[in-house]
C-alpha cells in the first residue's frame, strides 16, 4: 500500500497557496482566526470529505476527520494522527501541514489497500500550535489532553479579541472537546527543524524524547540619561548590563554541552527602552529560552543566568527581576509507537533513526494521556519558521510511508 | 540692575502650562507646528510686545523681538540672545524656555536700569531645536547660520506634512531669513543636563566647547534559526555578537577617559529581528553615539568599534555593516563672550566656572557665523528630557543675572 507522493504534494501545494507570502522561497502566514486560517481549514475539511471521512470541529477549533475501516469496531478507541495548519508569520509550508496531510494520505492509502484494521483512524488538525496570537502555543492539543480547560483556552486574548471570538468569526468555534485520552494512540509527522537527518541522509527520524524547556523573563533596570552629558563612570546602562547577561547565558549553555551535547540556551528576544540613539538605556526586557532532554542541564543554565543577574546588580548598579513563567519537563515518547515507526520503516524499505526533539510539539501534551509518538522528516539546512524551509517531496513521501505503516500497525488490534 | 526672579518665574510658569502633561513632576510636550507650539509662540510674542520689543517672524518660524536702547545706533550689529521653546515628548519646562525668557528678562532689566548700550539687542526663539518632528534638530539655528538652506528646511517632512505647512498652519511661516552673520554676538542660557554644576554648587557654567560627535549605524547579520533545534556550536547568533559589540564600545570609551575624561560612547538603540523568544536572532541593528570635546577621542572609539566588528566577523561567522552618517567637530566658544560671562558673574556676585557641553545646542550652528557663547544653569540630578527636569528658581535668576551682564557688556560698544 505505498502512499501516493503526487497526491500528498498536491494537498501540500494547495495548502501552501493559502496565506502565501511574496518573495523568495515558499512562505506562508496563517495565523489563527484570520482569512488565511479559514481558507486552510475549509480546504482541509473539503479534502477530508472528498476522502469520505466524517468531519467534526470541537469548541477550540480542532478539526477531526474520522475513518472507520470496513470490519473495524466503530466503538474501539481510535488511532489518531495529525499536526497543525497554522504558521508563524512568513513561516514555511511544511511545518504543520506535512503532518496533517500525511495523516490524510495515510488513511487514503490504507483504505485503497483494504488494510485489515480493528480500530477507527482519526485525522486531526490542532488549533494554534505556534502561539502567534493566542497563548504560548500548543493550544488545541493542551485542551485535547486536558492540560488546559476549554474555558481558559477560549478566553485567551489577542489585542481585545478572544480565541472564542476569533474562531467564531471564521466559522470554526464548534462543539464539545476533542478528548485525546479516548485515543488508543497518537502519531505526528513533523519536519525536524534541525540538520541531523539531512546530515545522516535518513528520511525518517523516530523521536525518543521531546526536550525539556524553561522560559525565563528578565528585566534589567538602570538609569536613562543623556548619552552626551553623562560621564562613563556615572552610568547605570541597562543595555550594557543586558549584553553581559546575553553572553553569560550563551557561555553557560556552551559549557553545559560538555555534559550533554543537546543543551541549548538562547536570548532571542530583547527590548530596549527608551531605545533612542542619544539616551543611555534605562530598561531592557529579555526572554531566555533554555532546553535539553536532560532537565539537569536546564536547571544548570538557569542557575548560571541567575548568578549573572546577581553579579550585574553588584557590579553595575542595575536592578534586575527574574521570572520563570513557563517550564516543562522532557517528555519521553511511547515505546510501542516508536517500535511501530521502526518496524514500518523496515517493512517498507525506509531507513529510520532515533533522535530527540529540541522543539516543542503538540505531541508533548497528547503524550500525557495516550500512547504518543513523533516522527521527523528532514529539513534542508535545518531551516524552519522561514520561507527557506524545505523538505524534498521524496522525503515527505518516505516519511509518510512510515507514518502510514505505523498507523496500520497500531490500528491492527 | 538686578533681574527680577518673580517676573522670570511667572514667564516660565505661564509657558510651562502650555502643552503641560499630567503626572508627577513638571512635564511639557511642545512639538513644532502643534497647538501647544502655537500657544507657546503666541504667549512669547505677547510678552515681547508687552516689553516694547518689535517682533518679526522669519520663514522658518524663528521669532525675534528687537530692542533698540535709547542712544544706541539702530544700524549697529545687534547682540542676540535666546534659545528654543519646543520640547521633546514629555520633556521638562526649562530645557529651551529658560534661555528664551532669560533673554527677555535681561532686556527688561537692562532697560529699567537705563543701561548705556551702543547696540540693539534681539531676543530670539529658534524653531525645532529638538528635532522631534522635522529633521535632526537645530533647524532654526542652522537656517540662521546658513548651514541649511531655507528651501531645504521648509521641505523637511513629518509623515506627509512639510515644515512649511506645519508653520503656516499655526501662523508662524513668516518672511525672509533671520541672518545670524549680521549679529555682533550671540549668547544662549540653557540647562546643563548634567551634574557638574550641582556637584560644584555653582549656579552658572561657562561653556568652553561643545562636544564633537559621531553617530554610527551598525548591522550585525547572523542566521535566524530555531532556538530549540540548533546546537550551540552551529549558531550565528546576531544578538550574542551585538552584545559583544555593545560591551566593546563601552570598554573603548572607558579606556579613552584615561586620556580625555569627557569622552563617552553609548549604544542606546538596539533592535533585534525577529525578536522572538524561540528564534535565534538573525539580525540586529545598533546605533552608536560617540562624543568628546577632543575629536581624537571620537576617532579612537569609532576605530575600536570597527575593530570589534572585524573581530566578530572572524570569530562568530556574522556579517556586519558600518556607516557613519553624521558627525560634527567640536565647536569652541568665543573667548570674548566667555570673558563677558565670567566678568558679569564677578561683577554681580554670581560664581561661574568653566565646563564643556556634552549635548548639541543651537549655539553650535550660530558659532559658525558670529561670536557665540553658551551659559549653563544647574540641572537637579542632571535629569533632562523628563518631567523630573528641574532648576531651582534662584539658580535660574543667578544665571539670568550673568546673561544680562554679558549682554550689557557685549552691547556696550
Amino acid at each position: 500500500m505505498p502512499i501516493r507522493e503526487a497526491r500528498l504534494r498536491d494537498d501540500l501545494e494547495a495548502n501552501a497557496a493559502l496565506g502565501a507570502v511574496e518573495g523568495p522561497g515558499h512562505g506562508r502566514t496563517v495565523l489563527t482566526g484570520t482569512d488565511a486560517d479559514r481558507a486552510a481549514r475549509d480546504q482541509f475539511v473539503d479534502r477530508l470529505e472528498d476522502a469520505g471521512l466524517a468531519v467534526r470541529v470541537d469548541a477550540v477549533g480542532n478539526v477531526v476527520g474520522r475513518w472507520t475501516p470496513d470490519g473495524a469496531d466503530p466503538n474501539a478507541a481510535p488511532v489518531a494522527a495529525g499536526s497543525h495548519l497554522d504558521s508563524v508569520p512568513e513561516g514555511g509550508i511544511f511545518d504543520g501541514p506535512l503532518g496533517v496531510y500525511a495523516a490524510l494520505e495515510a488513511v487514503r492509502a490504507l483504505r485503497e489497500d483494504d488494510a485489515d484494521l480493528a480500530r477507527p483512524v482519526e485525522v486531526v488538525s490542532l488549533t494554534e500550535e505556534e502561539g502567534q496570537r493566542f497563548g504560548g502555543g500548543l493550544v488545541g492539543s493542551s485542551v485535547a489532553s486536558g492540560d488546559t480547560s476549554l474555558e481558559a483556552a477560549l478566553s485567551l486574548d489577542d489585542d481585545g479579541e478572544t480565541l472564542e471570538e476569533a474562531l467564531a468569526a471564521i466559522g470554526y468555534h464548534g462543539e464539545g472537546r476533542l478528548d485525546a485520552s479516548e485515543w488508543d494512540a497518537w502519531v505526528e509527522l513533523h519536519v525536524e527543524q534541525g540538520t541531523r537527518l539531512e546530515a545522516a541522509a535518513v528520511p525518517a527520524g523516530v523521536v525518543t524524547s521531546i526536550t525539556g524547556l524553561a522560559r525565563c523573563s528578565v528585566t534589567v533596570t538602570g538609569e536613562a540619561n543623556h548619552a552626551g552629558t553623562t560621564p562613563m563612570g556615572e552610568r547605570a546602562d541597562a543595555l550594557a548590563a543586558a549584553s553581559e547577561f546575553v553572553l553569560d547565558v550563551e557561555r553557560a549553555a556552551e559549557a553545559r554541552t560538555e555534559v550533554s551535547e543537546s543543551a541549548v540556551g538562547t536570548v532571542g528576544h530583547l527590548d530596549v527602552a527608551p531605545n533612542a540613539p542619544n539616551v543611555i538605556s534605562g530598561r531592557v526586557e529579555v526572554t531566555v529560552d533554555v532546553r535539553d532532554v536532560d532537565y539537569d542541564s536546564v536547571e544548570a543554565i538557569v542557575a548560571a543566568a541567575r548568578d549573572s543577574l546577581d553579579r550585574l546588580e553588584r557590579e553595575r548598579g542595575v536592578e534586575t527581576t527574574f521570572e520563570r513563567p513557563w517550564e516543562r519537563r522532557p517528555v519521553p515518547m511511547d515505546d510501542r509507537v516508536r517500535e511501530a515507526f521502526h518496524d514500518a520503516g523496515a517493512a517498507r524499505g525506509v531507513t529510520t533513526t532515533d533522535l530527540h526533539s529540541g522543539a516543542a510539539h503538540d505531541t508533548m501534551h497528547l503524550a500525557n494521556v495516550t500512547d504518543a509518538g513523533l516522527l521527523f522528516a528532514p529539513s534542508r539546512d535545518g531551516v524552519s519558521h522561514n520561507p527557506r524551509e524545505w523538505t524534498d517531496w521524496s522525503d515527505c513521501a518516505a516519511a509518510t510511508e512510515v507514518l502510514a505503516g505505523a498507523i496500520a500497525d497500531l490500528a491492527a488490534d
